[in-house]
């Protein structure tokens, strides 16, 4: 199956770039749960285009229209089904995909696999525009998880080789991810988002784009959730977080870097702290044992690539013919996408997380 | 549900460190399938402690038995089940796992999540013992792929530092996955094997371990597989290979690099060979765009952690009364898994992939 | 997980009886399937209320809006979304369940399952409202099954006791199926089917309601779709029929009356026609062999209880005090949703064999 | 997928008739839940062949060894795999079997799914034998059931036209389902079951066999477990109780009976017991109202046909030519399988609700 996602609550996103309405249905919440769309609203308006000079001047209105699921502004128990109508898509802008695929795009595999039947325009399903019902479906989560305690944040790691400061794995506070979250560009330190903005604007104005690194914190886990080998937390968020487009890589703790440390500096030692409560000193694993939470703060990180979509002029091929040519693409695109994938990274890791929480029994 | 993978194959895992067995049911394998049980043990041999001087003492025969699914050597559309009958087992060893939790392992979140009732000898469920059926479902899967012109192939790209060369993403080919599997010690640059060998050494002898990173190439993979969003096959594999105990990281093509580079980079323009065929002249994308197979050689990462299990005495707790206290941790255990992890990534893959093919209608 | 169905396509319904609207998500259709969407509102017709005078006199318009899915007219590869718009509902009339649950409707049991915050408004996401949107997936999936070969058609076999013919199992033609779909009143003999109506009239004169039997036919099945134990068609279907409300008996061929026959008797043996294709002389095993196509015809047959809303007066409760009371049901209901519900239990059979045929390898 | 049922516990069952051994991984088990096996073998030995005149004399040991998933006789939170060694398998009865399909077996649908590559001795994966691990699995969740107070039970309610008395659907106890099962010969009525059993031989007699029905009560259930649709109690139970050959018809509460009723007769009005429970006057539903559970007792009753096997010559084709010849089965078959399939029913159907209690959040 394609695009559903999770165990006790399962998400199905459905929708195209161009077709009438995107959406997700959100299976298996909890009922009484009580949802704020405002709050909704806003965490959706994070990842909206249009807002900010450094993506693209698009404006989608991404208005959450709410089908199901909800009574007396409550989750009833039954299905939740949200649909964004599509407007102001320019589908002739598209028309060359047909028989042109874009590098780093998922149009031509998309062509062989669907036989040519697929919908081409904006890059159809494969579109970045499908997180927009997947941020709903995680702010609906996130507003769940926050009623248990567990706050989900996450910030701009990089862009363009420019470093902000890393999440502090062991002493992190849902304050600290809640701070970052509210700024309009998500980073700890101002001065490194001001050079990743000034890096971002550089790419544009060359016709190009650049790539990053988001990086995500979560506190207040209870210890051992998840499940063994294939159900654990690093496996579950990392299919979530890899249905965000251009996501090419996910790392846990010290992630990579553990690759080249020692047993004896890479094993966080446990202690306890002044509450009586279990630790580790360091925090090298994450927050994540075998799959299972340590109670420590989770830290992941996701590398993004570059947007495909460049105005530079690229090779390609006529897919009929086989026929080689240039491709010269129109229209709107972010020079970096990273800004607003921040939100997506939260939503998909709230999903993944909150399946995890009413899977244990 | 935990220890299970795929949908349409779908592998189930059994078995803990210590119990009377471990295996695995494989149900969903097309029938008529040829089985050589043969390549499948040398498959296994290759994860088998017990053979090498840089791997622990300990010797296992993992000797799978057959219980059902093969008829005549061929499978015949009923679950396969192969079992290892666990002998050699010294639970006195671990006596201690049952209250110290021991760092870097599962044994504390187990603890909690099981209310105490987990089996902690050898880490129970979640000990790296639980790769061997892995193994024996990926090299039955090997097998299938095979016939269809579809090569799995991994090899040690670093340990402790010490890099070995990378595949060459473009023109890599079956016989070159084909012939470092047959290393005892599978490195593309022998010397670059050398180093690490002593490097593990080392390690050892200080009583402590190191960690690694494994590189897996895939060649022959039609356009065009693979499932939208969530269940591409970035997905897929980062679900199937953080089964694999130790894995922090995952990264596909450039990976973590990419989100250093520019779009104009990155992007992998298309071209056409000599045949005709459609192809990438740089393989950035590692093979894999919108979460669909693009016909070039896959490429992925995985970072291995340092073996938990170290001889140097560390920090822990007495987990019932919170007491800080120094554990030893006794028994035999690799200092480097990373060489018999080699094997397990092939058969994550393989197993991953297989469904995938399948799953295309 | 609750409203959605099926293994290689999903099929999610959402929506409550009263919410904004009402819909499905179909995930998996293989692309480039043609979808006439005029034979899928004629369809979806056949289930709609206010078109005949034994049914209730309310209006629903049951106008698909397709959001997504399709492309210039056929399956494009992503899920397709279809959104009935709830008009003409009357929430007031239901204000009582609030509080007084209605016997033999879901209303006590979702009470408790949901800790009262279940949308009670006419039985809420339980309503046989939302067969509407499983016949919009059955209805695409009939026009991808018809163009296999495959002919799906159900009658009414029984309302009140009166009995129409049964199919002929053995020698049932497509011809026959569509024949029986076409009449206004789903009958193999008319004269049968106006006694039926009279008996609707009867019982609703009387403030009351009736119930029978429908039976299913499937012709051009291939041998073999099926899977073992718990996958077979026989548990499929069954899972799928007793999806729609009111059912409360399945079954296969001779089904029950095969409990009190020999097994001479009973057994179908094997021949083989003119054109040398094995068949059985008898079709007691309703198509079905262990779960498998026989590659006779499949018959099915679903008994479905009065309608629950009766106008007469009935014992309920208040359910916060436990306090006995009298019931009265408001508002228009079917006394009979027999007719109506043909097209529902071939809608529910056609998702279920598609999926199924798809799942063969 | 094929032999797996279940979402909160999934239980995967492999093995053929002949093949080293079959068995069952029942993975999502509680952790910490009592297992005795004494127990559990009693409950295997009410299906195990040999035992009963009535039956066939084929003896197996069918005992189960413990592969994993206990640890100190208490589940231990990981996949608990029983496997059965198949001893005095009689391979060479079954040598025609491999080209001329017997009558109302799965035969000749499993040669054309699985290309001629099936296992076709003894039915291989479609035996009837498969149903002792599902007895494993079901004995392990009535003990788990039990501690919640949840009763399971079955009768047979006929035998060759031959009724016993039906459970008192409103107030059954938990007593009578344990007494009746305790019974060598399941009937409420004994002297019904000397009827059956003098039918059952005279059918034995004549070479021939019969079918019958088991009737399942449960106590105890709360309010409110199943899920909504297609996740109903029925239609898990249906999914379940299918996967047990030779059913071929099922009911709930009155069942195929409610389809000649009115809504007047049909509809369980509420009340209160003396505790201030709200319960049902009468329970025509048979425990179930929209899938959910309505705290009254579950009926359940399921269609068997004849044995498929009968020593009379019988119609079939040699598959391969289509030629039409005679087949006289050979072999030790039960001439009625109703006694040894009611542990079965009581098993599928323990599964089933432990799963979907499990399932409720």
């Amino acid at each position: 199956m394609s695009s559903s996602f999770g165990e006790q609550i399962k998400i199905s996103i459905f929708g195209q770039s161009h077709s009438a309405g995107i959406g997700v249905v959100i299976d298996g919440l909890p009922a009484g749960e009580k949802v704020n769309l405002e709050a909704v609203r806003r965490f959706m308006q994070r990842r909206a285009p249009g807002r900010q000079k450094y993506a693209t001047a698009r404006k989608e209105a991404d208005e959450p229209e709410i089908l199901s699921g909800l009574f007396e502004d409550r989750t009833c128990g039954a299905p939740l089904c949200a649909v964004i109508h599509n407007t102001n898509t320019r589908s002739k802008d598209y028309d060359q995909l047909k028989s042109i695929p874009r590098p780093a795009h998922a149009d031509y595999p998309a062509m062989i696999r669907h036989q040519g039947y697929q919908d081409y325009r904006g890059g159809g399903h494969f579109s970045g525009r499908l997180t927009a019902p997947l941020c709903f479906a995680g702010a609906v989560c996130i507003q769940i998880l926050e009623r248990q305690g567990i706050e989900t944040g996450a910030h701009i790691l990089s862009i363009a080789g420019v470093q902000d400061r890393s999440l502090d794995a062991v002493n992190i506070t849902p304050q600290e991810l809640a701070a970052v979250r509210r700024k309009e560009f998500p980073v700890i330190d101002d001065r490194a988002g001001q050079e990743m903005i000034a890096a971002i604007a550089e790419a544009k104005a060359d016709g190009d784009s650049v790539g990053g690194i988001i990086e995500l914190g979560v506190t207040g886990m209870p210890v051992g959730i998840g499940e063994p080998m294939f159900g654990g937390i690093e496996n579950k968020l990392a299919q979530a977080v890899f249905g965000i487009p251009a996501v090419k890589g996910i790392e846990f703790g010290l992630g990579f870097a553990a690759a080249d440390s020692r047993g004896s500096q890479n094993n966080d030692g446990f202690c306890t702290d002044g509450a009586g409560n279990i630790k580790t000193r360091t925090n090298h694993h994450g927050g994540i044992l075998g799959g299972l939470s340590s109670g420590m703060p989770i830290v992941m990180r996701a590398a993004f690539k570059p947007t495909p979509s460049i105005i530079k002029e690229q090779d390609s091929v006529i897919a009929a013919s086989g026929e080689e040519t240039r491709l010269r693409i129109e229209g709107r695109h972010d020079p970096c996408i990273v800004p607003r994938a921040v939100p997506c990274v939260e939503a998909a890791a709230a999903v993944a997380i909150l399946d995890m929480i009413l899977l244990k029994k």
